[in-house]
């Protein structure tokens, strides 16, 4: 018998991508969608794509029943550790999209967001990304999914951490990314005629994200790590391509590389190596992921400077969220990883 | 068991597309693919969303073998009917979707094309739009799958024509579509500095697709209907959006046509009536219907002007091709016509 | 000595790009600009481009020195006409951007506006289309400029409508605008992953430039003329495309649309006849005349339904608004019609 | 008198625009453009934005008569030092757009090139940025223009690297350009289906400008630079946005990169700091200099990181290209700097 789920927050877009996939499922239920400025209005008001998918309307969250299997969280932080208290004793399996439980630390928490409201509960919150952390996920009874950008520069970096080919002081992601990552809020400078075409360097150090990533990445390897983080905005509503460089620690062969990135990811069918020696797309681009979730991850090294230009590409709101709290659910379950997430994407779009 | 299909001339983007949904496809088994011009090489080269979905390379279509159970031409006209000749008498069946078996008349085809290759088939083919021929569609042997523009131009009009609700003179269809429509060829006029952002006339009259635009009214008003089609490549890889203005006869209400539309599309499951009161997706566009099968279609009354304009929405690579072509596939298999398609779009895309 | 101007209401799209021009014409002198809200605030925060142009800031309109010799007007409707009024008589030259002079008949602006707060003044304004009325704006005090969509629709209907050619029934003006003639107020619908790449008829009917049109050309007709349009958005930022479906009145020959377009628009430099054989730019497209006060006019007969399909082109904020109030103020003050505005677009753009 | 130009090569979208430059200045008569290709067509066959500009149409280059005062050279590499062989000794002014003469080095061309045809004249020329050669360039009397990418990378490095701020080690230049920076020239990959929201790395290292930006920083630095560049392909047609990534030598404060700045670009009237406290566009970004000739430069100092990130925008077929050209065109003949050049860019656009 299907599960039954509920999305809370569910009127942005994480929620309704989630919400897209959940329905798709065969394995899920969705009982309730809530959403308090929406409260009673169809889901569908809001995504036109679902017309003839759904009936179901946004409900406020006091209104939200207890029969439920588990619950995604796709609020703001800060609101969302309040639904993780709330919630997790009640036994429910949790899937915090929310920023809340992504750090295992507090003042690093109180560093990049604010005092964290519920810190006791950090401990119980397993990071979701299912490539790194796949067996503790399994039986976790509250996952906290990753950022979009820190999930495109963290599977990249990973397995040559690990295999320590790199240098861990002074990495460089430089990353790309689409409209639609900043959410369903809007103002000037997501207004269409100033944010069409434009490439802008919204938060050129110091963006969140970066708190996880070094993170998982330090825990990788076994001491600090230290990467600099640079998104951009550019022309694309869904997409991110991080390119990442970094700097050997001694002089290395493809195949070094291969073998790193296939070790790491043998079990994980959401990662694709994509690196051909002559077609049109031989490097990872996001448009080929867009609808998906995969991450396509490639990379070139370039001997005279002693660097490798690490590329990956995902769609933020698949792999980056709604796909991956999926792919968590299926963890959680005991599904099969791919359960309702084995689609491939389009070409051309 | 599954079908074996093959797909002749699947390098380009409609091959591709169909490609995409045959591997989904729980009941379609695709056992060769053809290209002369790419044979050898993998199918996932010219599809880099395929990575990880098939194996298949294409073959040169010689070397085509004959236990499939159907085949999809996907090449230009002319080539198209000479496939169709081929395979004609083997008993498998054919979806065409080139141009060659639309036109019932070969005077007509030989005014839009040339002389028609092979005449004596043309009484054979079905057109194969099923919300108008789903019965014919599925005892054809031979289902000719309708130009995309004509798809959805057609859709719109059909209920209005049959109810005698407009004047079958002077329709005007404005047509905005993207730019994957023209194929996977290019020459100056799709580089992308050329092309990017532009809106182009580049047929204002005469376009190929109003022959079957045409045949296809009349047949249901039973008198000539003449439609003046004007498509226009705008920004956009995928999408049609057909604006189409009519004269009403007489003093209409909305319910008239609310009323035409259900009983005409009732048991057409991939037509969505859109017309709502204040939603932003009041009336039907292109993005939410991209990566679907769907048409969705809606209007509003001009009474000032006497006049109807009617908006239709598809993806010209899916309803307007390679996914009509599997809809007509289900229907000449006796399979549930939705199989394998019903997927809900994205939002945001 | 150069002109000195004022702006009123210059914070916006169309305010900031008459500045652009302004500031670049060798017989203006931009004095003051006006906004309420960024009162204070560099011109130059809200136009980077103008960088390095000026170092004017906002007032607020109340402290308006009255020794200019012309004064711009951008703000909304009904702002407008109030700004007009406390103007007009001191003999300032006005020129309107707003909607409030545009319409000769104060019910016609009541049934599309709202009831005119100053009608007494509507006896003073001309229409500030210069290619129909530029004797008249040469002598006139208040000139009210043409709405964008309203420009690109008059140009080529006028030169038909006074020769006769068509039938002035049921014409269709069928638009495709860009996002920044939306002005740079935003709400969902402007918001970028919304917007972006879609095609959207947010107005199928009843627009409100509809009303200018059909006085311009019934005025020209001798009779009433009745033109139905219908504006999509598409993805473009700047650019108005009109596609005019017209029916002709007996059977025409190119020649005659020639020498009706040729003989109308002689002595009008910024209107371009554009309709070659062979070349990609065959017809009037919007990015050739992106950033330029041009309008570019061609046509197709189509001999077989006796209809006609006009297209024009023009930036929407150049000869749609901020441009063609510098060519009204060019002839009111006796310049060149071109001085200030005689430039070139870009290609590729 | 104005001085009389020819370009060579006239027909891509360097010579274009360069042409559109040279109609509107003052003190330049185009009298003749050459293209093997297009030979007897108009001009305005391939730049539909000059219809009203020019009646130019272009020759074989063997046609090109000698009484003019200036040569532009627009042809791709190798191509263009045989056109600056065959002119050198005629005395003309000779400004190359092509790269055969930026590289002082006869070896690092062959790496980057091939084998140099004219080696004898390579110290003839001066590498033609005039923020670096300014001097140099009045007297020379061949002129070699910098790459795009290469003008968008020396520039905002050039004063950082001459006040020893940075380490000249490991610098990432990670720059994002558009489309028509590739040329006239077409093949799949700028097929609009496939180029159109796309992030492409076509070349993640050894990029051929790569030679120019560390001979000029190298000779600014006395001691060699190091510079890792990589490309990306973006969504947008003119453009380039680069991003450069370098460490700081020792603790600096924002002020001292205003002075170093500041210092280095007095006098440089095309380059604009862009480093604003609040504002959206607070960091350079292309769409404001798109169709100008400013290079607009900022940063941000990552302390945490011990960064820089340095952003610098242009648009390519301006300041890096046509518009460089004829600002070295200025210089060589002793006209202002600006002269013809002076214009501020659209918003929005």
């Amino acid at each position: 018998m299907a599960k039954k789920v509920a999305i809370i927050g569910a009127s942005g877009y994480t929620g309704g991508e989630l919400l897209r996939w959940a329905l798709m499922h065969s394995e899920m239920d969705v009982s309730q969608i809530t959403s308090e400025r929406f409260a009673g209005q169809a889901a569908t008001k809001l995504n036109p794509n679902l017309r003839g998918f759904t009936q179901l309307a946004f409900t406020p969250v006091k209104e939200l029943k207890n029969d439920v299997d588990a619950i995604f969280i796709c609020t703001p932080h800060k609101t969302g550790a309040q639904y993780v208290k709330q919630f997790f004793e009640t036994g429910v399996k949790i899937v915090d999209l929310s920023a809340d439980f992504r750090l295992h630390n507090k003042d690093t928490y109180a560093k990049y967001y604010q005092e964290h409201p519920h810190p006791d509960l950090l401990q119980h919150a397993v990071y979701g990304l299912p490539e790194l952390h796949r067996e503790e996920i399994k039986k976790a009874k509250l996952v906290a999914c990753p950022g979009c950008l820190a999930t495109s520069i963290i599977l990249p970096l990973a397995p040559l951490v690990k295999a320590k080919l790199i240098s861990v002081e002074g990495i460089i992601a430089d990353s790309k990314i689409g409209s639609s990552a900043g959410g369903a809020g809007f103002d000037i400078s997501t207004h269409h005629p100033e944010r069409q075409g434009g490439v802008r360097s919204y938060k050129p150090h110091g963006h969140r994200h970066t708190a996880e990533i070094e993170q998982e990445l330090s825990a990788i390897n076994g001491a600090p790590v230290s990467v600099g983080m640079t998104p951009h905005g550019i022309e694309m509503v869904r997409g991110i391509m991080s390119t990442v460089h970094v700097r050997q620690t001694g002089k290395l062969a493809d195949i070094d590389l291969w073998k790193a990135y296939r070790s790491f990811f043998t079990g994980s069918p959401f990662v694709r190596l994509v690196k051909d020696q002559q077609t049109l797309y031989r490097y990872p681009e996001p448009k080929p992921v867009v609808g998906t979730n995969f991450a396509d991850i490639g990379w070139e090294l370039d001997q005279e400077k002693g660097r490798i230009i690490i590329m990956s590409a995902i769609d933020n709101l698949v792999k980056g969220s709604g796909g991956q709290a999926i792919q968590n659910f299926n963890l959680m379950n005991g599904f099969d990883e791919k359960m309702g997430l084995w689609q491939p994407g389009f070409h051309p779009l």
